[in-house]
């Protein structure tokens, strides 16, 4: 079992630690402190140890933040958070905050008073993500202190170790490109950005760079580390000691040399102090590297990650590997959604023991190395929190007449999955039907979209919203994100999205495309496939090759929940071919039940 | 007559000017010169004392540049340019290049050898606009020199006067806001942005700040100068002394000062040394002035031109006017299009002649203060030049079987007017009447979109091309540009266009909705309205409020070239509303031959 039902904060937290870190900001002579969701490595999942956001707040979704000041704090989240937020955070304690309502920015600016010192860690922002504080302390005229140690570590009691996961190699058979190779090129982008040497931090560039996997966070093979790539293709790779595995050494070879962790900061002074340019990503790396190589006299180059690009555009493997670990994990979603169909009726499923369930149909398949994060098994009112995570504590069973929203994914060697679908426990009202297919005609309508090179996920993102927004509704998440090769389930540089990103979609490019709708205390409904950008190909009768969309995950609609009479000619095609590759695709993994079972679910619409 | 027609560009200009050019360079010590399209205003349309880039090269589009080096040269230009490029520019002397396929920094990079010294003028460029020369420059290695005067001057023969229309007062009927008011928001924007003042440079800023109007360049009643706006609300106005008209000072009042535009300089300087700090926008304001205030000891404010967003969102009277000022253009282009549909078909009429007649309808109107740009009458071929300008040397006669596009706008005091329709001349071809089809499809689609509050134009950008995407087919300009009440026919800072663009639409934006299709050596297919974006507004059985567009433009389509078939119930509902309501506005200001021939153009699709 992978997943864990535990409460991992409490509403108490709050009470019991934020005078903890106000006393110890007292002592260090600071005014204020900053504290975001991210650690060390800039990433979305934590190891224990760098949970520090929810150590002092009791929030415990992937994104958010905290501001402390002497007399008062606020804690920010976004849209997918809106009804967890209030619930895991004491309110007499925090204002809660939505982050497209105020900016924690823009609260800062209002709340810290001119003259103060207000102290950040300066590991754990990018310096993009610092800028609008710098800006703020401008304005309001208050300083920005660089705090090293936290002080959060400094008076957190019982703070768990550090991860130290055994890093293995990645296969070649699923890797696709050998880590010379990748070398070679990351090195030549490195030459080109004008830099000898490039600082990466993202444990996911680690990871595609060197085709090694590790172990240190939840539901991603991910090595914490840094790396330096030099532009001759030569590298090195700084791990704590007790993460190398026997194999490791001879698979990085004579032109990756391994160091410890904690040897960076001394590395990278001596590349400054021989004036080594430094590329460095201002949106991915702590803004900690950029003052240490500008205060020994180096430069640094402020670009993008190099591999972040690359790792994005799935090789001739990666590709194969991904369309099959969605034919797997989507026989074994096929088999737990005909569990459900014939148990959920009955009232006595739970949301736990379905999320077991799901995991032990995928634990079946021979090949899970883990899920790809904690399962959400949102019945009735807890699916209109897009990011629900069920606990002992908010377990429900579900119950004839709702829907119930599972978004779940799982880690193959050959790829990374996520999948969202909604079933309807018995019989569901005309209204979860409308909206339903309201969220299923923006799915299709970036399903069957296609686009010439250039364009930007931020530049589609509408086409999947239009038939909600003409209908009166939207929903507050992304419409699609990047998603790694057996690696993290949400990776850059691209996603689909209302937030502007000029990152133009590539044949290769995983992406989930994953328009939704919640009702408040009552339901959520969300679609979500996992798609492939294809390359541009000529259209019949057309000048232009477009790019499209390949469907990579393999599982049925809910047809109970769709008003064919609200489907144009085009879109009812779309269902029914769908339908009919599911079935082709799965029904040999299945045994004679389960694939009766598909064959209904996948037959051409009424 | 407000067009002419003659050609104001020579094939022969490279060849004789561009050695003279040559030369003051050699003479100034510079190995190159970097010549915008843009003025000392950044503006689009120029003076003709400043149509630098058309005497250097001979191309006389309104965007592109060249880039001139001492054993080579190029010039660029975007999509809309293809045609035009190359039949204007003599490819012995310039490489011709698209900036979608290269850009001039990446061409500068590639050819201006290390150590070189290139020039540029500091009042031609943005400090935006001067960046990626700059990065080009770190990593080339050669240098950037800001050059004053600009040595093109110097050389330029017979080069015309500075323009000096007088600049009066533009009515409260048509303003809707006096200038206190509008300077006492500016200066409160101005405050909160921490600055101390704000220079303006744009001359549509000038004209809605002040309530003034000018005639300094053609189709925009534009006065060229400067601008300071305080916090406070008092002002500075900048222009040269012969533009004063009488009723200016008394319009003005006592808040705002006049001086000649030539002491902006000192003014600046003067402020810079008392510690002002000075806002500028990057984008819109010649780098000149960031680099005089920063020498001069002041500090500049990096933000947008505060006045830029207010005079983008019109108020009542600016809509109302805009609706009125449409529905009297609109019978205008009623009566030219009935005129072509008897005459054309003749083969008689020229593309002049077309221009020609058009504008006399405007002019009939009796309220036509000029045309908003040169009109476009592209027939057959030369409709597929995106931005066609006629002269008696391209000019020929429409022939049946060809399609004529015409692209419009007429400048009225209570609002600006442009308008593209195509006219079948005879009987069109299935091919054209498809292609028609889906350019209509996709302005449908943009024209019905509702959206949420915080949506861009870039967002909604794809939707007017999904259409035509799906079919294999794309155009090279933007969807939608921002239109200006008695102003530039092409204003700021909104846009819909596949270029990254932040600024949320808001109500009381007024853009254009202009797909097209240019089939190189055929035809070419526009086809525009402006519309007004709406207030949010609830949305029968939704829950969120939503913004849309209000059609301004009045003026049938081309009917015979809708293929009835290709189009969904939603969007013929969409034709047949649009044609009511456009037979409903203009039939009372049409005699009874046009009235009866524009019922026919209106009456519901077969």
């Amino acid at each position: 079992m992978f997943q864990t039902f535990d409460s991992v904060s409490d509403k108490s937290f709050g009470a019991k630690h934020l005078p903890l870190l106000r006393a110890r900001l007292k002592e260090i002579g600071l005014d204020g402190f900053l504290v975001p969701h991210e650690d060390e490595y800039l990433n979305e999942y934590l190891p224990d140890n760098a949970e520090r956001l929810a150590w002092l707040t009791g929030f415990s979704g992937s994104a958010g933040s905290a501001i402390v000041l002497t007399d008062k704090a606020a804690a920010f989240s976004d849209g997918r958070y809106a009804v967890q937020l209030p619930q895991q955070v004491d309110e007499d304690l925090f204002e809660l905050k939505m982050t497209h309502e105020t900016k924690p920015e823009d609260w800062l600016r209002e709340n810290a008073p001119a003259g103060t010192r207000i102290g950040y860690d300066p590991l754990l922002f990018s310096e993009s993500a610092l800028k609008p504080f710098q800006t703020a302390a401008v304005k309001k005229g208050f300083t920005l202190v660089p705090v090293r140690p936290n002080p959060i570590d400094e008076v957190w009691k019982d703070r768990p170790d550090a991860p130290a996961a055994l890093i293995h190699p990645h296969p070649i058979e699923f890797a696709g490109e050998d880590h010379a190779a990748k070398r070679a090129r990351i090195g030549r982008d490195v030459a080109e950005a004008q830099a000898d040497v490039a600082l990466l931090t993202s444990p996911s560039s680690l990871a595609w760079l060197f085709n090694i996997r590790g172990g240190d966070v939840h539901a991603a093979p991910l090595p914490l580390g840094r790396a330096l790539i030099f532009a001759d293709g030569r590298a090195e790779l700084f791990v704590h000691p007790d993460k190398v595995s026997a194999e490791l050494p001879s698979h990085l070879g004579d032109e990756v040399a391994l160091h410890a962790e904690d040897e960076i900061d001394t590395r990278l002074e001596a590349l400054a102090k021989e004036g080594k340019r430094v590329l460095v990503d201002t949106g991915l790396t702590p803004v900690h590297y950029i003052d240490l190589v500008e205060k020994a006299g180096g430069s640094v180059v402020r670009d993008v990650d190099p591999v972040a690009l690359p790792r994005a555009i799935k090789n001739a493997a990666e590709k194969e590997g991904a369309r099959q670990a969605h034919i797997r994990d989507g026989a074994a979603v096929v088999r737990f959604l005909r569990w459900l169909s014939i148990e959920a009726p009955k009232g006595t499923v739970s949301e736990i023991d379905a999320a077991k369930k799901l995991e032990g149909f995928r634990i079946e398949t021979g090949k899970l190395k883990d899920i790809s994060f904690d399962t959400i098994t949102g019945s009735g009112p807890h699916g209109a929190m897009a990011h629900y995570r069920v606990t002992t504590e908010t377990d429900r069973k579900l119950q004839p007449g709702e829907l119930f929203l599972v978004d779940s994914g799982g880690q193959y060697e050959d790829g990374t999955t996520d999948i969202t679908r909604v079933a309807a426990i018995g019989k569901p009202s005309e209204e979860m039907r409308e909206r339903y297919t309201l969220v299923l005609k923006g799915h299709i309508a970036l399903g069957m979209a296609r686009f010439p090179k250039g364009t930007s996920g931020h530049a589609l993102d509408a086409i999947a919203r239009l038939p909600m927004w003409k209908a009166g509704f939207d929903y507050d998440h992304g419409t699609g994100h990047g998603v790694g090769s057996f690696l993290s389930v949400h990776e850059g540089p691209m996603r689909i999205s209302k937030a502007p990103n000029a990152v133009a979609l590539e044949p290769g490019m995983i992406l989930s495309n994953e328009p939704g709708y919640y009702k408040a205390g009552h339901y959520g409904i969300r679609i979500e496939n996992l798609v492939l950008v294809t390359e541009a190909t000529p259209i019949e009768g057309g000048e232009r090759p477009m790019m499209g969309f390949e469907n990579l995950t393999m599982c049925p609609l809910e047809r109970e929940l769709i008003v064919t009479d609200m489907l144009t000619a085009d879109e009812r095609r779309w269902v029914d071919q769908y339908h009919a590759e599911v079935l082709a695709k799965l029904k040999p993994l299945l045994g004679a039940d389960d694939a009766a079972w598909l064959e209904g679910r996948c037959a051409p619409l009424d």
